[in-house]
């Protein structure tokens, strides 16, 4: 347990809202942010604190040299607020601040490198969990080797713990919770085209999907939490008449997890299952593909979302809290000051839970 | 245009919970239910009256002989309220109210039966519009022909229309508009399963269903609708990267669209172009399969949801208006007079304001 231990902010691609949404949630929620620290790019982040603090005073902006300085700063990530505004390691240390609103090759790199070393300093037990700023995945894919070659954040982050874990990618399953107040999605699959998606809809996915969500959710709750598992056609196939995918596979999936105690139920008709999880029924719905879990977790807005991969851990039973807000870079508005940080600061908050739950 | 003419609502399957949804909507909502003449099983009505009505003063059930009583008895659709309560047209009239909650040949029958003649009314002016209580598609499968080889009240609108407009079916093409008071959603495909619904993805039938939401929502808003068209992949398919239906079957059809003057966009990302929907950017979005358009209706409840078919007309310029509630038979809740009105009272409503709009 290392509760203690700071809460990493990794700065997210600097071309784009990372930096301002981060300085925002500092200056707007400065007792949700106590005990966070930014990984990036000080030019930049500076840069950020002046656009979103207006005609106010300035946020200060407190260049840490290292997490031993962030730990014994910031003091606890559940402890007092600090007054010291935003506190940063200067991973990056570029001479000036990043182009604003472009893809490229500097941003990528600079980007990959946070999360990489905030990655490694959540494994280590140096950070307490990692809250990712949006990434642009075209400039990371610019960034060269190793970042290149991960389409995202939840890639590399499994890359990183099942290296440090001494496990194969495998053996390190993952998937992408979207949760807000109302409504907690965890995804079979997710950045697949939608045919390619059902051919991922296996009893062995949804089963291991299952899982994942029981044991993530399980310390939180205090009991098991109640599973419902969407159907993949429409009506849930009815007995076979839209498509067989239930029949074959999912209901395979929730039997098996029965027999191994978890408290699973469905498949359940796609249409009604969310609105079913939103007014109590269920604490999480898994769902089968991308859009089927995120249209209802997005439909009342986009500002209190919040992303979390599930099933990372160190390979020695502490799992590895990562959250994120549940927006890209927006590079249409980088550079205004005018972003919204209600995402990031519902991950800070969705990471401080998980922190006390594990 | 015949707005004086009477609003039929057709009993749905006398099994199910539509006459009683239909008797507590008189007893509870008669302003709006002013104008409206049930077309059903009057020993059925009868009951459900006495079901819903409980301990108060029993709903009055009067039973009419032709459109033309309903039609002097009534007044306008638009008229003063009746002080009757509920009136009846006895198209069934069985000796003895229907078995509750299970599938059969007779309830399926009667339900056919119902629809069919009610339809028939409409499309000759006897009724100015069309409210149908729920089906159950088993039951009505062992009604024997003609009622057998129709899936549901759609395919048997469809085929009346196009036999009274004198047309071959496939120049009736339909569509299922939900509504509810955020958010319009018509639907490309239905009822197919989700890798079937894939294929009828096609450039073809997603231009045929803008032309229709076009066609049926112009009158009503008096200027040109705001379109949005939702992409069928994560992200509308980010170029290619996850999916190339957008760029080889939307992005067309969105241009022969503007091509033709309507006011159409997309494809966009499929997990926020609903909410955007929802708080004013578009006046409907057409979804590309069952759940996609589905899952934002019903996500705040079904209470409200109406189902509209557009594309139904006379073959003389005049639409068939037909409205239905978002939900289905509900068996379970058959014959305890607890099931609930509200989405049938907003189903009458809103064929209301598309006759008013016709």
């Amino acid at each position: 347990m290392h509760t203690d231990a700071p809460i990493a902010i990794s700065m997210g691609d600097p071309s784009g809202i990372g930096p301002e949404i981060i300085a925002k949630a500092f200056l707007q929620n400065p007792q949700d942010m106590a005990g966070c620290v930014v990984v990036g790019d000080l030019a930049t982040l500076r840069r950020a604190a002046a656009w979103v603090s207006g005609d106010g005073p300035r946020l200060p902006v407190a260049q840490l040299a290292d997490w031993t300085d962030a730990a014994n700063l910031t003091g606890s990530a559940s402890g007092p607020v600090t007054a010291l505004g935003m506190p940063v390691i200067d991973l990056v240390a570029s001479k000036e601040a990043f182009a604003v609103g472009q893809i490229n090759a500097a941003s990528g790199l600079a980007a990959g490198r946070c999360v990489w070393w905030s990655t490694e300093a959540v494994l280590r037990g140096d950070a307490a969990a990692l809250v990712t700023a949006p990434l642009h995945k075209a400039s990371l894919a610019l960034a060269g080797e190793p970042f290149a070659a991960f389409p995202g954040h939840t890639e590399m982050l499994q890359h990183l713990a099942a290296a440090h874990a001494g496990c194969a990618l495998a053996d390190m399953p993952v998937r992408m919770m979207l949760a807000n107040d109302e409504l907690r999605v965890v995804l079979v699959s997710i950045h697949l085209g939608l045919r390619r998606a059902l051919d991922a809809v296996t009893q062995a996915q949804v089963l291991q999907t299952i899982q994942i969500t029981h044991a993530a959710l399980a310390a939180g709750l205090g009991r098991p939490p109640r599973i419902a598992v969407a159907g993949l056609n429409p009506h849930a196939g009815e007995g076979g008449l839209f498509g067989r995918e239930e029949m074959d596979e999912i209901e395979p999936a929730v039997a098996a997890a029965l027999a191994q105690h978890m408290q699973a139920s469905g498949p359940f008709a796609p249409d009604t299952v969310f609105m079913r999880a939103r007014t109590g029924e269920f604490d999480a719905v898994v769902a089968m593909y991308h859009d089927q879990g995120l249209i209802p977790v997005k439909y009342l807005g986009v500002e209190q979302g919040v992303n979390v991969t599930l099933g990372l851990h160190n390979g020695r039973g502490r799992p590895l809290v990562r959250t994120s807000p549940d927006h890209g870079t927006a590079f249409d508005l980088a550079g205004t000051g005018r972003a919204n940080a209600s995402s990031l600061v519902a991950a800070v908050r969705h990471a401080r839970s998980l922190i006390a739950a594990a």
